[in-house]
C-alpha cells in the first residue's frame, strides 16, 4: 500500500465516521424536530444533514466524478448556504418553510452521496486530481463537524422556545461533582511569538499564514468565569449601568431587554437554565454560557479586567501539550465546572472563549480560488474571534490555532469567557 | 325519543362527521407538513387540529363534564388562539416553533376530546346545562369547519413557498371544460329590506340581529371577475397607476412590490399559478383568486364600477333559493369557471367575494358573555366583509347571511370579487 | 352688482380672511419652529403655509389664469401632498428635511399666489369657467382651514417632544371656572331619517349624497367623557386588561406601551398635560383628549356602553339649531369643561368625537373628476369617522354633516368622545 | 512670563481661534439650516454649536470654576451626546425635533461659555488643577475641531436631500486644473516598527500607547482611487456581483439598493455629484468619495488588491516629513485630483482613507478616568479605522498617528481609499 493510498484510506475512514456521527446526533429527534427554524441564525436539523451532503456533491462529486448525476436538481439551490459562486442560495430565513424534501428523502440523499463518495474513493489512486479531491474531502469532513456543533446549538434553541422544554438527552447536564474553584492568575512573559497553523495537518485557510507577532506581558485566569461570578455582576446592576458597556452593547441590551444570559429563566425568584437535558436549576460552579461578546466585555470592565486577545490565548495554549477537555464525545452537552487547582484549565471544550480580537485576515492571507474561497474570507468583518471549542465540538476537530467567529451580539452558541490582565 | 334527544342525536352525528373531516383533509400530508408556519397569519396544520380540540375541551368539557381532566395542562395556553379570558395564548407568530407535541400526540389529544365529548353527549339529557352545551357544541362544530378552510389555505401557503411545489391532491384544479362566459348585468330595485340571520338554524353572533336597511337600485354581474379580465388590468398598467388605488392600497403595492395576484408566477413570459394540484398554467376563464381588497377595488375603479356592499350582496342572494356551488366537497380545491348563461351564479363557493363594507357590528349587536364573546366582536375594526364561501368551505357551513372578514391587504384565502354598479 | 358678482365678492373676502388667518396662527412661531417634522403624520408649519398656496396655484391659477407662471417649478412636487394626478409628491416622511425654501420665501410664495388670485378674481365675471373657479376657490378655502387645524396640532406635537415645553400662547388652556357636571342621558327615538349635506352651502364630496337611513332608538350623554372619568379607567387597570380592547387596539397598546392618553405625563405621581400653553396640571373636568379610537372604544366597553354611530350623532345634532362651541376663535386652544345642565352640549368644538362608524362612501357617492377626486375618496378604507370639530377648528368651517376621518390609532388631533347606548 | 503661562497663553489663543472658526463655518447658513436632522447619524448644526460648548461647560467650568452657574439647566441633557456618566443624553435620533433653544440663544450660550472660559484662563496660574484644566481644554479644542468636520458633512447631507440642491459655498468643488495621473506603486520593506503617538503634543487616548509591531513587505499606490476607476468598477457590474463583496457588504448593497457612491446621481445618462458647491458633473480625476468600507473592499477585490492596514498606512506616512494637503482651510470643501508624479501623495486631506484594520484598543490601552473615559474606548467594536483627514479637517488637527473610526456601512463622511498589495 502506498503512502498516498494509506492516507486516502484514513480519509475514507474518517469520512465514514463523521458522516455517521451526524446521523448519530439526530437519533434523539422525532420527525417534527427536523423541520423548524426559530430564528434566521438557526437552521432546521434536516437542512444541516442535507447541506453537508450538498457540500460533497457540489464541490467534489459534480466536478470530479465522471458521469455523476445530482440526486435532485433543485437541491442545488435549496441546500446551498451562501456560495453565490455556484448558484442562487434559497433565502436563509426561509429554511424553516421547507417541509419537503421529507426527512426520509434527506437520509436517502445522504446515502446517495456516500455511495458515490465511496465510488470516487475507489478510483482516487488513478484520478488526475487526487490531491485536490483529498484536500476537498478533508475540508468537507471538517465542514460537517462544524455543522454537528450547529446541529446541537440549533436543536437547543428550538427546544428552548417550547414551554414543554423537550429533553434531548437524559444525561445532558447531569449535575457533576465539582465544587467551587478559586480564581488564580498565571503570568505570561511577552516578547516575540508566532501564531497560526503550522505543519501538515488540516487547518482552515483563516489560520494561515503562520506569522510573527509581538506580545506584552499578560496574565490569564486558571479557569472560565462561572455562573456564580456572573450572577454577582447581575445582582450588582450590571445590566443597568451603561458605563460598563461598549456603546453598541448598551444599545443591544436596551433593544433586546437583556437582563441575564440567554436560556436563564427566573421562576419564583430562582434561576433556572435551559439545557439539552431540559430545564435545570442554575449550577453556580459551571462556566457562564450563552452570553454575547458585549456581556463578556461588560463583565470584564465591571471587575477591572479585560478579555484576552486571540494572540495571547494561542500563545498561552501553546504551553499546554494536548487538546483535552469536555467535548461532544462526553455526551454531557453542557459546560462542566472546573477541577480544583491553579493550573490553566478549560482552554479546550466547555465553552468557546470570546477574545477581544476582531476577526480579520492574517497578514498575506489569501482565500482559496473559486467558490470554496467564500468559506471564510467574506466573513472577515464585524465579527469577533472565539477560541478553544466547546462541549458541542468534536474533539478531533479543534486545535489551538482554530479561529471561530461570531457577531458580538450572538449568544446561541456555547459561548463564555476567561479574564485577562495587563498586570 | 324526545325532540331534544333527536336534536342532540343529530348534533352528535354532526360532531363526529366534522371531526372526522378535519382528519380526512390531512390525509395527503406527511409529518413534516404539519409543523411549519410560513407567515404569522398561517398556522401549522398540527396546530389547527389541536386548537379545534382545545375549543371543545376549554369551553365544554372543562366547565361542564364532571371530573374531566385536561389531556395536558400546558396545552391550555399552547393551543389557545386569542382568548385572553381563559389564559395566556402562546404567541401567534411562534406557532411554527413547536415541534412538540408530536403529530401523533395531537391525534391522541383529538381522540381524548372526542371520547369525553361522547361521554358528555350520553349524559346530556339529564344535564342541567344541556341547552347551553348544545349551543356551544354547535359553535364548536362551526368553529372547526372554519379551521378546515384555514387548513387548506395554510397548506397552500406552505407549499407555495417551496420551489418543489408539492401537490396536495392530483385532482385539484384539473382543467374543467367550461369556456368564456360573457359578462351580464342584473338590475335589482332598491327600497327597504331586511338583512341578518333569521330562524332557528345556527348562525354566528355577528349575523345578528336581523334589521331593516334601505337600498338604492343597484346592479350586479352574473359571474365573478376572471383571470382574463384581471390580466387586462395588469397589462394596462394597473399596478403602476396610483390613480386607481385607495391610498393605503397604493402604499401596500409599493411596499410589497405587488405586480400580480398572490400565487401567480411568470415563467418564460407565461403566467403560471400555484394550486393545490401543483404549479399549472393560468386558466383565463377561472375566477381571479388570491387578491386583496385593494386589488379588487382598484380593478373596479379601473373599469368604472365598484364592489357591492354586503347589504346588496345579501339582498341579491335572497333571490336564489338554494346554496349551491363549488365547495370543498367537490375535491377541486380551486375556483371553477362560470357556466354559460346570464343568470346570477357563483354567489356561493369558488371564492369569497370582497364587499365594500367594513366589518362593523349590526345595530344592537351584543357579543356573547364570557370568553366566547371574544369570538367575533373584537375584530370589528379595520377589516372588510366577504360573502359566499369558497371552494375550501364546507357546503353545510355557509349561508347567505354569513359574514366572513379579513384585512384589506390579505390575499392568502380563496378571495375574489364580482362587480356592482349604481346604474 | 349681479348676484354672481356679489357671491364672487363674498368669496374674495373669505379668501383674504382665511389666508390671513393662517399667517396669524403662525405669529407665535420663531423661524426654527417652521421647519421640523416630529413624525410622518406631522408636517412642518412652513410646509402647511406653502402647500395651501400650492393648492390654489395648481388647481386654479395654473389651469385657469392665462399666462400665469408658477412661482418656482420645483415647488410643484415639493408642496404636493398626495395628488399623484398632478406630479410626483415629495416623500411625506421627508418634509422635515427641507430647510429651503426659507420661511421668508414661503411667505413670498403666499403673496405671489394671493396677488394672482386677486387678479383672477377681477376677471372672474367674464371668465368662461367662472363657476368652476368659484367652486374650486371655495374648496381651496376650506382646504386651508383644514390645514389651520393641522398647523396647531402639528405645532403641539413638535413642542411636546421638547423637554423645554415651549408655550404657543399664554392664554391657551388657562384654567376655566367650570366644575364637575354630572352625566345625563338623552333618549332619541329611532325611525327613518336622512343624513348628508343638503342645500346650497359648501360641503365636501364625502358628505354627499344625502340619503335615507334607519335608526333604532338610542341615547347619548349630555357631555363628553372627562379626564376624571378616564383616570378611573386607568386606575382600574384599563390599559392592562385585554378583554376591554379590540384585537388591533390591544396589539397597539402593547407595541406602543400606551398607558395614558398622548401628552399625559406623570411627574412625582401627579398627572401633567402638555397644552399649547405649556405643561399644566391635569384638569379633571376637562374632556379627555388626544386618545385613539381604540382607547375610546375600550373605555366604552369598560363601562358597558358604546360609541355613537355617525348616523346617530348627526341625527342628534339635527336637534340643535346652531353650531356653537369652543372653536379656534376662542384662543383657548384646548377643550373646555362642560357647562352645568342636562342638555346635550359640546357637540361642536372642544374635541372631535370618535364614532363607531368606519369611513366609507355614502350610497352613490362619486369622487370629483380629475386630481381633485383624490381629495377624499381614496382614504375611504381603514379609517373611522369623527364629528363636530374641535378647539382648533375654525367656527365657520364646521357643519353637522361634516365627516372628519383618522386611523383608529391616531391620537395627535384634538380627539375625544361621548358615550352612546341602545337603552 | 513663565513657560506655564506661555503655554496657557497659546492655549487661550487656540481656544479663541477654534471657537471662532466653528461660527465662521456657519456663516453661509440661514436659520432654517441649523435645525434639521436627516438621519440619526446627522446632527443639526445648531446642536453641534451647543454641544461643543456643553463640553467645556460640563467638563471644565462646572467642576473647576468656582461659583460657575450653568447657562440653562436642561441643556445639561439636551446637548449631552453620549456621556452616560454625567446625565441622561436626549435621544440622538430626536435632535432634529428641538426647535428651541433658538439659534440666537445657542450663540448666547457660546458667548456665555467663552466668557467664563476666559475668566478661568485668567485664574489658571493659581488654580490647583491648572494642568488638568489645560489638558481638558486641549481636549475640548480638539473635540470642537472634530465637530467642525461633522458640521460640514452634516450640512452636506441635509442639502443633498433637497431637490433644490442649496449651495454652501460658490467656491466649493470648483473644477481644478489637474488631469489624469497614472497609478504607481511604492514598495515598503517590512520588519519591526513602532506605531502610536509619541512626544509632548496632543493626541487622543486611542493613539496610545506607542508600541512595536511587525510588518511584512507591502506596497501602496501613489494616489487615491479616482472616480474614473470607480466608474469602471460600476460599469463592470461591481454592484451586482456577490463574489466581490464581504458577506455583510453584499447584504447592505441589497437592502439599501446601492448602485453607486452616496451623492452620485444619474441624470440623462450622465453622472452628477452633490457637492457643497451644488450639483456638478462628475470629475473623473477626483478621488472617489462618500463610499463605505464595503465598497472600498469590493473594489480592491475586483482588481486583485487589498486595502492597507492602519499599521502600514502609519508606517508609510512616517516617511513623509510634513502634514500637508487639501484641508478645510483651502475652502474647496471637496477632494482634489492628484498632482502628477509618482511619489506618495494625498496621504493627508482630500478624503479619509479606509484601512482594513478594525478599530480595537492598542496593547495596554486604558481609557481616561471618569466620564471623559467614554470619549473613545466604548466605540472599540464593529468599526473600522480611517486615516489621514479630509478636505473638511482642520490642518492643525491631524497627525499621522490619528485614528478616525466609522462603521463599515457609513458613507456620509468624506471617505475614500488607496490600494495596497502584498507584492
Amino acid at each position: 500500500m502506498t503512502t498516498q493510498a494509506a492516507m486516502s484510506n484514513t480519509l475514507s475512514k474518517s469520512y465514514i465516521e463523521v458522516r455517521k456521527q451526524s446521523e448519530e446526533l439526530c437519533k434523539p429527534l422525532i420527525t417534527e424536530d427536523y423541520v423548524v427554524q426559530t430564528m434566521p441564525d438557526v437552521s432546521p436539523p434536516k437542512w444541516h444533514l442535507a447541506h453537508t451532503s450538498w457540500f460533497f456533491e457540489t464541490f467534489i462529486l459534480a466536478p470530479y466524478l465522471e458521469n455523476y448525476r445530482r440526486f435532485n436538481e433543485p437541491f442545488n439551490d435549496l441546500f446551498n448556504s451562501y456560495y453565490n459562486g455556484v448558484g442562487n442560495p434559497y433565502p436563509r430565513p426561509k429554511r424553516g418553510f421547507l417541509t419537503r424534501p421529507s426527512v426520509d428523502e434527506v437520509f436517502h440523499y445522504r446515502s446517495h452521496v456516500d455511495q458515490y463518495m465511496g465510488e470516487l474513493s475507489q478510483k482516487l489512486d488513478r484520478h488526475p486530481k487526487s490531491r485536490l479531491i483529498q484536500k476537498l474531502t478533508q475540508l468537507g469532513i471538517n465542514h460537517e463537524q462544524q455543522h454537528q456543533e450547529l446541529l446541537l446549538t440549533d436543536i437547543k434553541h428550538i427546544f428552548a422556545q417550547n414551554p414543554l422544554f423537550p429533553v434531548y438527552s437524559q444525561h445532558a447536564a447531569e449535575s457533576p461533582p465539582f465544587g467551587h474553584v478559586p480564581l488564580f492568575w498565571t503570568r505570561f512573559p511577552g516578547g516575540e511569538a508566532e501564531i497560526g497553523h503550522v505543519g501538515d495537518g488540516f487547518s482552515f485557510d483563516n489560520e494561515l499564514p503562520r506569522h510573527r507577532v509581538i506580545l506584552n506581558d499578560y496574565s490569564l485566569t486558571n479557569r472560565l468565569v462561572t455562573n456564580r461570578e456572573y450572577k454577582q455582576f447581575i445582582d450588582d446592576g450590571g445590566y443597568s449601568n451603561p458605563l460598563l458597556w461598549l456603546s453598541d452593547g448598551w444599545a443591544t441590551v436596551q433593544n433586546q431587554s437583556w437582563a441575564a444570559p440567554l436560556y436563564w429563566l427566573k421562576q419564583d425568584d430562582h434561576w433556572q437554565v435551559v439545557t439539552l437535558g431540559g430545564l435545570k436549576p442554575l449550577n453556580p460552579n459551571e462556566p457562564v454560557c450563552h452570553i454575547s461578546y458585549y456581556e463578556a466585555d461588560a463583565f470584564a470592565t465591571w471587575c477591572g479586567k479585560r478579555l484576552p486577545s486571540e494572540t495571547e490565548w494561542e500563545h498561552a495554549a501553546g504551553h499546554s501539550k494536548t487538546v483535552s477537555g469536555n467535548f461532544v464525545e462526553s455526551g454531557f452537552f453542557h459546560p462542566k465546572p472546573a477541577e480544583s487547582g491553579n493550573s490553566l484549565q478549560q482552554l479546550f471544550g466547555d465553552v468557546w472563549e470570546w477574545t477581544r480580537s476582531a476577526y480579520t485576515p492574517y497578514p498575506e492571507y489569501r482565500p482559496a480560488e473559486g467558490a470554496i474561497g467564500e468559506y471564510n474570507g467574506k466573513f472577515m468583518c464585524n465579527q469577533m474571534v472565539l477560541r478553544g471549542g466547546s462541549c458541542a465540538t468534536p474533539k478531533n476537530h479543534i486545535r489551538k490555532t482554530y479561529r471561530n467567529f461570531f457577531y458580538p451580539h450572538n449568544r446561541w452558541q456555547f459561548m463564555g469567557f476567561r479574564l485577562a490582565s495587563d498586570q
